[in-house]
């Protein structure tokens, strides 16, 4: 049988747009994820989910309502349900998410930076 | 408050040992772990989970019963769970894992190779 190995790279240069998360790979009921982002997301939070962020190139930061993360190239960070956060990044930066399927990329705030879900690439 | 960036390159300086995953961070009951693996591994399936393979430094196999599957540095691969599977690298590689809290490395074979669980770095 053929077995084909998920290139991170490969994947992150069939798509252009930003914060338009596309899914890779599901683990059980999981969704791993890529992402371009740049500019400054909206504040939101997912109740009943932690988030996995992890940096493939450039850098991040995730703003919390009592101060911030800064990620590297290689850097992670897990987001713990609850908690009111904002992604942001001032050059362009690809990333890796990893979450539950259906998780809404806004979470409780919604609105029109809300991307589609289930959208492979 | 203060958020600090889990970085994988300083986690994986932390430790020398072959397979012998090291826990970095909890996403809800999942566990995200560092490993260097080098040489062949054992054969084994988890009955009742996933399991994702990140290559972050040199290449790995994963073999099956009927073929194998070769990852590079920023390849991923999902061995789905119930699967017979069987890690390899002919030099040391550094991987990311991820999978359930609580699954044991050695999955239904058990042995020697099994690794103590919850070992944080």
């Amino acid at each position: 049988m053929d077995y084909h190995a998920i290139s991170l790279r490969e994947k992150l240069g069939l798509f252009t747009e930003t914060w338009s998360p596309r899914v890779v790979a599901e683990l059980n009921d999981y969704q791993v994820k890529l992402a371009r982002i740049q500019g400054e997301f909206v504040w939101h939070r997912h109740e009943h989910t932690d988030e996995l962020f992890l940096v493939l190139s450039g850098e991040m930061e995730i703003l919390f309502r009592d101060g911030c993360v800064r990620l590297a190239e290689g850097d992670m960070y897990v987001v713990a349900k609850g908690i009111e956060h904002c992604p942001r990044a001032s050059e362009e930066a690809q990333i890796l998410i990893i979450e539950p399927r259906g998780v809404r990329n806004t979470g409780n705030t919604g609105g029109g930076r809300t991307a589609d879900n289930d959208v492979w690439v």
